[in-house]
């Protein structure tokens, strides 16, 4: 199916979340980065204050975006409806997360916002995304940078992501989606509850000793871009699991 | 002649030069951007305010390039031994100047700066550069941006430039360039003058109706790039204009 992509469908379906700013001068400052590229949806999860004055003063002619920000107290309702989420890391951190540069992770994520929403999800001034953030995103985005001084900016770094997504949808390199529709945040999670109870069923999971063992079967998922309808064929497989057994039928 | 090229000579003979700032914060802020993408020379003409503990403060790890950064009186000052000037402008000025993208700016500069020094040049964060300001440059950059907001903060688009800068040095899209030496900023400016005066001797120039003769003429020779040694030619074609005339030898 041939489809014509609207650059507006694009800017419209990207959100930029911000998780436990410290400072509200800088979600000020990431606010008018992210509207002088064109993004207008930005999420704050727990920010330490907000709203505040320094904020909106730094958001000099963007003070709109801020009231209009979505404050959340977890990432995962900031991710609410979200088809792919990408965190922004200054390292390379995990082996078992994709990690890709900020041109290439532009490109890949308007590819699905042309039918989906998505969201950049930037972590604290001083030590990034936690773990726990980290394991709600199926891709990592890092800025190539000095590797002796690689301390950007947080709203530089929104600066710097969002002129890359300004410029991927512009530049037209994105070809509309011809792919299946992929499952929502929402859905995942409902997945992976599901996933984390039927392994304490089966006794596969150790409530005592749980080993990392939920934080990595999520990183399989998550490289994996689970469709909508793969979640439920195997939420399927799980409710099976758990059924009393029965004769193999075949 | 084939040359290897060295990311660290180009790094190395880029700066960036911030007309007139108006707060030392920003400049603080540019240098922290400017070193997290691997650049390190920092020149600021007429600073309102510099050395200053807010400029230093914003900087967090970049306070060397503070303590090197060069204070001028002038643009052109700032430009010494500068092969090529990029002005950044926040939109389309002058159909006579030459305006790219900042991506196709990096390229181009970079290719230079294989073996000449270069310099991106920034305004004041109000106005931006001044017409005079844009006559000491070969081409203007600008940063693609939202239409309705395109003002981005002074450090954000520093960051921008420096980061698709280092994009084009490490992306491998650098040729050595195999053309001749471009003549320096000094050697542009001896000629500019050399030119003047000889408008003034032959009577084309009136110094009471000007008529942006001069800045008309400094256009179309930055549109020119001109070689070392061709600036030698024009300035023989300038002497021997101003020399009494004799009997055609021909």
């Amino acid at each position: 199916m041939s489809q014509s992509i609207i650059p507006a469908t694009i800017f419209n379906n990207i959100r930029i979340v911000l998780c436990q700013t410290s400072h509200p001068g800088n979600i000020g400052s990431a606010a008018r980065a992210m509207k002088t590229m064109g993004l207008q949806h930005l999420y704050l999860v727990k920010p330490d204050k907000f709203p505040d004055a320094h904020a909106t003063a730094l958001s000099t002619g963007a003070a709109d975006l801020l009231e209009r920000a979505i404050v959340t107290e977890t990432l995962s309702e900031a991710l609410t409806d979200c088809a792919f989420a990408i965190g922004m890391s200054a390292r390379k951190r995990y082996l078992s997360h994709e990690t890709v540069g900020a041109r290439v992770a532009a490109i890949e994520a308007s590819k699905i916002a042309t039918n989906q929403p998505i969201a950049f999800v930037f972590g604290t001034e001083m030590s990034g995304l936690s773990n726990a953030e980290l394991d709600c995103c199926q891709m990592l985005a890092m800025i190539p940078a000095n590797p002796e001084y690689s301390s950007l900016n947080l709203a530089s770094a929104v600066q710097v992501m969002c002129y890359e997504l300004r410029m991927a949808i512009l530049e037209g390199k994105i070809d509309a989606t011809e792919a299946n529709e992929l499952a929502t945040n929402d859905a995942l999670e409902g997945f992976y509850a599901h996933l984390e109870q039927t392994l304490l069923h089966i006794g596969y999971l150790n409530p005592a000793a749980p080993k990392k063992l939920s934080e990595r079967l999520r990183r399989i998922y998550a490289r994996a871009r689970l469709e909508k309808e793969e979640v439920n064929l195997l939420r399927g497989v799980l409710t099976l699991t758990q059924e009393p057994r029965k004769h193999n039928k075949y």
